[in-house]
């Protein structure tokens, strides 16, 4: 096993502090050589008793409900900011100014003004920074990364990018998703965020344009739900009868755009798209060659060679999990043996305990220059849908 | 059989001249209980010696080298327009003029003051007019209608409608379909028409507005191809090597819109989408429900109820074969004895000729004030893609 | 077109009629280069009125209700036997004898003597013999043949057939099909005859030994129906209520084999297989590679390539579309404008008529001696399942 | 969290020792109220270097390299035995005859006789016994259950069970898995056990004869691995150049027999299915309604309702990872957030510890009676095949 360590302070203990904590506690369990090995230092939040169990539960040696002199103490390595989006800010600049590595949850941030600020504060730092961009490192979006790499595609035309849910119907109620002083955005920066970080990775262009874009609130007042409620997509959260509350944020939203190789593409993100629960991907067809992925039938990558022997030609489905000839697969079990959602959360920190090591990541991992730019992609679509007009990336700054 | 008939006059014998006649020969045949039959009677073209060999293949009784006669003919019902674009004003509105009904391919026209033309031709026409948006009558996408029309999806959210198709490499020469003179647009007229009339024939609601469109021209420059090549879709033809000429259709466009329910929509064309050959279709999201449809796989409809008892809702796989319940299949096959590409047509002429006979067609058939809708909304996108500018339909007039 | 052409005689206006007709109209229209062109000279029946309008409708010149001087007729080239199972050896050896070439209806015969007598026939006739197995000119089927043909399979180690059927509930009449004096055998022959043919084409291999079976009749007894009533897969007809008839045939046989080449093979048939209405097919898993086609997604045939770069190893799915690679993809329409379940008669139709004229066809034709095989493993089978104990194929003789 | 805890023993740390590992490791975390926890206690082995490494690694408390008296210690609540097959017994019986509760690795045995004593010494016991057919509880597995036992399905008709790898081409060395001394069998009791099973389990019905039966041994010689290879599927062993040991177990099984409900089946297991790295599942045919499985896409289940509308009737894909509907989904993600191979463990470790604390399961628990069961019908095929007769389940005992 590895000799050295990673304290991590993990900052938030609902959805997403769930998800990383499980990632921390089995990376070295399956990931046998990392250079180093995360601990489960500190884990920080606001109600003590929840955060008491929630420790006891996941092996967290540590609580504190202070987060800014948790990111300070000397024995943390590596600061995890698993927070709503209007909070990254804020505990991502402390971390990095205390010396610290970050891997913050996606989007960046909520608004392009703060993404900004950490981008930059990261610029300046000597820890690391990470963004969640989980969906990277589910091994067929990492195997695309690489098919594409090699130049299995050949130049670019399209990308069709799509993240479809229909979880949040009129009878959901008011919870933070919802509101825009906490998240910033609704379908767009929650959804459209991992598509658009998923084709920049895999396609190694950038957006250059946003031709034209729209936001839609299907939904737009909705029951104030009762003290407390939170967690899951929907929070299962009870609404509070009769109290109604503005929705402030997109339920979905649609663009197309231009891509720096001369591609176009057309990303769409939505709550409301009866029958999909979360079928978030894309297709991407090139000169040579085109693939195509959704993240329901996750194991799956399909490619089209259009350089093999006409007679032959068609969608190759390839099962993602022969060792060693796919990512992460060595890590794992035996062939078709399949993975789920929580393995891109596991193979994320392996990647990072890699990038600490010394060592190179399986693929590429988001950094906050890197994930600044999905949020520049954001922030033009938005701006495009309320000016209506196309909007360059290069306006955006 | 039938007492009834009515003699046809096909302009055109390529591509569509072979769906047509097949769709004449065997609507008949297989439809037993036609108020109308359809009689062949006379096919119309340039080349003598082809059109004589076409004739005799299909059984067409005679062949006219002058379409502007054969049309006046007073024998002839039906006249059918299977020529290239920008011939369809002209035909179509002669023969209405004539008194004839009248079938013409899609779309509409090549420009949208063509298409006004004849919608107002067909306005003061004694004959019936007709538009060969020939989708609607694969099985699969008439269930679609039906569902749609009793209420299974309830309030649209969103369409995302796609023809994908990917013959159009750069060693393909500048046949016809690449010029605008006689296509007046490339992928967006010949492929997104048919998913735009889709998209409103399923969902019975307008476009208001396209929000945002893309045209593309991946391949600026084509080799011009030897004297006589044409038809398929590719044509076949050769390059005349060394001659290049200039492209100036679109290979591909997207753009997004709004419904007049609130709904949005993406549309996307493109000859260009490597690894799908034939792919037409949309996923239609509601709130009651949604549908899909992919041409590729034409005998199939996909339907989700979201009414239905939570634990066994998923996406269900319709076999659109069983007679009486699904539309057409009693003229067909056994169950799940499927049908092709061409049974879209040969249905369209039995619903042409159920028409003609006052009966009732399975389900509504376009006529030129339906067809001159779709033409508006491509007009809209070409208008928006150009000014980059949001345009609502309303401008379009 | 063909100077040649061949007079044909078809005996049978129902299912296999309508089907056969469609065909010979259809062939020559498509495949505008067959060295000689069906002409629909006869068709026999026994009611003169339905004869009468069948004829009319599809082209029939004449019409007989005596096929024994039928096929004696010198103008008749090929006699098309498409009757049921009990009338297949008296007419196809009647016509034989008077020198003509014979398509007939699959399964060969209804008991192996039978269809002894026919093979026997057609040694020593001078007229070719055919018999209708018609899914080995799916275009797909006979893309697999080509493929195990060209060596992609290497070494079978696996053939796993299956014919699935629904529609035989309790309610279905006791129609001929559940009768062994006219069908034989009900799903074995019906079904099962297709999926061993296929097999045994696509692998080049033979069935040596039976290791097993099972022959189920689910329903035992059914309502008689009212007289007169048949045609289509259940034929449509109404029970006369109340008076309840034995069913002396298998709703499903299943059993396992030996091949050949060392294979080993799983076989079904059923009628009772809920939720699949037609789907019939096989996976073949060999040395080198593997192949799937199932007949509801008739034009696509999966492929494995076991020899490619394990990286992108997956099963491909080859829209079989594509002309000239493609069998028969010329004489049809662009790439993924798909055909159904009438191409593969007018395929064969196609093949016969190259056969006639001397050229070869597309893919081998199944003759008498060849399709006398597949009924060596159905009467095998039925061995098995009677004596309960492996049957070689030797021992059918 | 739970007051109670039952301390494990797991004899065994290669590919099923890990599973178990991270089973016991996860269920508390994310079962949150579980009535018995369970605490990882000893991990027995032989190579203590190893197992030294393996316990740091999961947790383990202890390591013993003696597993007889690790079984006796009076710490110890539960044994799991995951060791190869020929162990089962001796392993099984002496805990149960400590007084402890026992999981034992499938299947029960590798021969009939010691699982014969095996299911007798449970009944004796105070004890509960557990076999890990894990694949009881894939969500879409245990949901299969769920809509048989509700009256779904209907009266079976067939059953048709697979499970296909692919791994053993020629070039695999003779690791256990080949031997009959350690396996019992091959393909059959690793691979068929599972599927036999899994029909067993959903329909609620036993099979009663094995009809016919073919083992068959397609690679009879294979290189001897070099000392200490193992693990994995494949053992990801390498062969000791040269010298060459014979395999005395089956590469595949297939077998067709009959149901107590009168249904019949067919079930298939191999090593040699090319294309097919895991794929096991089933097909059920009932009177009202029909299922399908398939490991490979295992979040799947798809379900066709017979007794619905006729015009919406089709297979329904179902999601299964929604709480609080779906079995095990209130553990785990959101919808769609898919779960993998590990957590048909998991579950099942979460429900054992339901059954240890007196709650009842998910969806029930194969005890050593159950699996004896699957037991008789493996020997069956094994004696059916070697008698080349058919067998009934009575005549095994």
């Amino acid at each position: 096993m590895a000799q050295k360590s990673a304290n991590v302070c993990l900052i938030g203990h609902k959805f997403m502090g769930r998800t990383h904590s499980n990632a921390y506690l089995k990376a070295p369990k399956f990931f046998t050589d990392l250079p180093v090995n995360p601990v489960m230092h500190t884990i920080c939040g606001r109600n003590m008793a929840e955060l008491a169990e929630f420790a006891a539960r996941w092996g967290w040696k540590n609580t504190s409900g202070d987060w800014k002199s948790a990111v300070q103490n000397p024995d943390i390595d590596l600061v995890d900011v698993g927070t709503p989006n209007n909070a990254h800010m804020e505990m991502s600049i402390a971390a990095l100014e205390a010396g610290k590595h970050v891997a913050c949850e996606k989007p960046l941030a909520g608004t392009i003004g703060e993404a900004r600020q950490m981008r930059d504060a990261a610029r300046k730092a000597k820890g690391k920074s990470f963004c969640w961009y989980n969906y990277r490192r589910v091994p067929a979006v990492a195997l695309a990364y690489q098919l594409a790499k090699s130049g299995k595609l050949g130049r670019i035309y399209h990308v069709r990018a799509f993240y479809l849910q229909d979880w949040a119907g009129p009878s959901v109620p008011l919870i933070w998703r919802f509101s825009k002083a906490v998240s910033g955005t609704g379908a767009h920066g929650d959804l459209g965020a991992h598509v658009i970080d998923m084709a920049r990775f895999i396609t190694g262009e950038e957006f250059t344009e946003i031709s034209g874009a729209i936001t839609k609130t299907f939904v737009e007042e909705r029951e104030i739900p009762a003290q407390g409620s939170a967690g899951g997509i929907a929070g299962g959260a009870q609404a509070a009868k009769g109290k109604m509350g503005k929705v402030d944020v997109d339920d979905a939203t649609l663009f197309i755009g231009r891509l720096s190789g001369g591609g176009v593409a057309t990303v769409e993100s939505t709550r409301f798209a009866t029958g999909n629960q979360n079928k978030n991907g894309l297709e991407i067809n090139g000169e040579k060659g085109a693939i195509r992925f959704n993240f329901e039938d996750m194991n799956w990558l399909e490619y089209y060679d259009a350089t093999s022997e006409r007679k032959q030609q068609g969608w190759t489905k390839i099962m993602v999990t022969h060792a060693p000839d796919h990512p992460f697969a060595h890590a794992w079990w035996p062939d078709a043996h399949v993975v789920g959602y929580e393995h891109g959360f596991i193979n994320q920190v392996a990647d990072m305990m890699m990038a600490l090591g010394g060592t190179t990541p399986t693929v590429p991992l988001p950094d906050f220059e890197d994930a600044y730019k999905t949020q520049q992609v954001l922030e033009a679509a938005i701006v495009s849908a309320e000016q209506r007009r196309p909007v360059t990336i290069a306006e955006i700054g």
